[in-house]
């Protein structure tokens, strides 16, 4: 791709409905956009090349990283991302190539050291504030330590500092009943790592040990950002992220996109893409709603935020961008309350689509599109082609 | 392939329709294929197995030797065709596989050496062989070099040695107003080669300083014949090419088959077809004008030239071969007037095929053949399979 890329003035608009796919609701045999009032995106299916992708594999589920990352044109098994740093993109924080980020949870234990309460209780985020402080006054030579909250019980421990590794195993042993496990060290090179993890352990057990019920802390998924060629690199594209959860805008900033504001409902975000236009030459605008509420098993909910986000698309279909696509990073049927494995509706509007007969935007009516049941690692190139921005390969 | 693979009596026909596929008209909305009257084309769909290919990937446009080459069941991207052996394939020189083949042009400099015309205006075939023979003269210690013209500024230039290597930048900088630039060595076994290519280019300065306007000329592409398994070898067959178009008729010979007379039409090719048809077991016949009238933007012509094809078949169907695929390399839309991505109608007929719905040879009616979409690598083992010459895989 790097060698066939090229730029040009068109602009392609990538929006990612999360988990937009679903089932169909017992009662009346239809999926969520089956169900859904939505005018806007049927005539954008009409007009456009349809199909159904598979993020990572046919009965693969995808986690949200894996699952952009699949679509932004990454091999999400090749590029995996560490539950450490999904932490870290999730608050927003710069990782440096080199650091070590873990997640974090505060707990309980007994007298013995024995967990009690892998979430102590699921403590306040205040509280959680309050007690990363602690933890950030912790000092070990060689290395920079950084704890930061995110939410309720859950925090990221940052570590910076030469020749360290997240070739580590996790403190957190996933149930009550049992000591936090010692760090080990995977590899050779990890030794140093894990030596500083175990004191980070053994501090924070002794600066917690009066607090209640977050008397002490558990690690795991040690991890370093991968190493992953920018979107700039590899498609000479100047590309902007338009999303208004923070894990979202990390994921776009390690892709090498530039993170626009954007504000809370699909109306804003789209005004911001009016506003920056001009400025770059591919979007990416996330819509977090429909998969929130599948997660909450929300059947109704989810439709409404189908609706809404139909109702919002006019000012987006105005600016007339050379190649529109809608898509999902998933399936998070209601039914079913959690991120699935289905496969997700995909549509591509562009002057040179080939269009099909699908006049539907859902799972059913886009099977039989031009695309038919195809790999999310080929949207990029699909993309790039329909805005004439690849060359011939070959002779 | 080559374990599984078995002679036979029975017999392959290939017809590959350049450039088939296309886009629809704005006014019509109708393809190429979907305006052409084509009864026979449509009568095969009806007993065919259908489906659409992308010769390399989706989104991948290719040019003519990839695309020909996914279709014969080689990987375009391993076995890439370089730019200097494509031009040498297209005026039917015979490589040897050591050989390195350049495309070159005659090119305008001024007096201190700035390119200012990158074509010398396009000067005359005829014009074009007497410099080619100026230069065929050029004479350098270690190395036989032929240089041959092709058409208007373009030419070949063959250098024929030991130890050489194809590893070498081009002296072609692609732009008027910069002088040409030297053959760096890519990897330390080109330098010697490097020497010869920039050595070469000094003499011809000299002999061509006083004519006028090409004065100069400019190489690019250095590029061997990829090392290609034949396909007597690997499917044991017998296969043998008409195409009337040079550059088809080199890609045959690469890949081991045999190049048969063909003549100017495509009655004259099948008349070619009819003639030989004792003596192989797999034809690969070429028809050009569909490629030729697309890149004209001739939405027109180009309907008219699946008309002339459809109107050449019953001498082809009177031979009732046992397998018969009828697709093309790529398509080239009137509508954009250059090859494109869109994956190409493709049938296949045989005594053993599985015949679907589809009625109709186009592209909106083949995506709910059989075979769906899928990749032009899976051809060649559909044909074997279908000519029963492919053994039973394990036990």
């Amino acid at each position: 791709m790097k060698k066939i890329s090229r730029t040009s003035p068109s602009k392609i608009v990538l929006l990612i409905i999360d988990g937009v796919g679903g089932l169909p609701h017992p009662e009346t045999s239809k999926t969520e956009l089956e169900s859904a009032r939505k005018p806007n995106l049927n005539r954008i299916a009409r007009e456009s090349l349809c199909g159904l992708i598979d993020p990572i594999s046919p009965g693969i589920t995808p986690g949200s990283a894996p699952g952009h990352l699949a679509i932004f044109g990454y091999d999400p098994v090749k590029y995996n991302i560490g539950r450490g740093v999904a932490e870290a993109l999730g608050i927003d924080v710069k990782l440096k190539p080199d650091d070590i980020a873990a997640r974090g949870n505060f707990c309980t234990v007994d007298d013995k050291g024995i967990i009690t309460h892998r979430r102590a209780g699921r403590i306040s985020t205040d509280r959680n504030t309050v007690l990363c402080r602690l933890l950030n006054n912790i000092t070990i030579a060689g290395v920079e330590i950084s704890v930061l909250p995110v939410k309720e019980h859950r925090f990221v421990l940052i570590l910076r500092g030469k020749a360290l590794s997240p070739e580590l195993s996790d403190s957190d042993p996933q149930q009550i009943g049992q000591a936090p496990k010692k760090i080990e060290a995977l590899s050779p090179q990890a030794q140093k790592t894990a030596e500083i993890a175990n004191e980070f352990m053994s501090q924070a057990r002794s600066r917690l040990q009066h607090e209640s019920p977050a008397n002490m802390v558990l690690l795991r998924g040690f991890s370093r950002r991968p190493d992953i060629p920018s979107i700039p690199e590899i498609y000479k594209l100047k590309p902007a992220a338009i999303a208004t959860y923070p894990m979202y805008r990390g994921l776009a900033r390690l892709v090498g996109m530039q993170v626009l504001p954007g504000g809370d409902s699909i109306t804003e975000q789209l005004n911001s893409l009016r506003r920056y236009y001009a400025d770059y030459d591919f979007f990416f605008i996330h819509f977090k709603s429909t998969d929130a509420r599948g997660e909450d098993g929300n059947f109704r909910a989810k439709v409404q935020a189908i609706e809404e986000l139909d109702n919002a698309l006019p000012s987006l279909l105005s600016l007339e961008p050379d190649v529109l696509i809608i898509t999902g990073d998933h399936s998070t049927p209601a039914t079913l309350a959690m991120h699935s494995w289905h496969p997700v509706p995909f549509m591509l509007k562009s002057k040179w689509c080939r269009p099909d007969n699908v006049a539907e935007f859902s799972e059913r009516a886009c099977l039989a599109g031009g695309m038919g049941r195809f790999s999310a690692a080929e949207i990029m190139p699909l993309a790039m082609a329909n805005a004439l921005k690849l060359d011939k390969f070959g002779a």
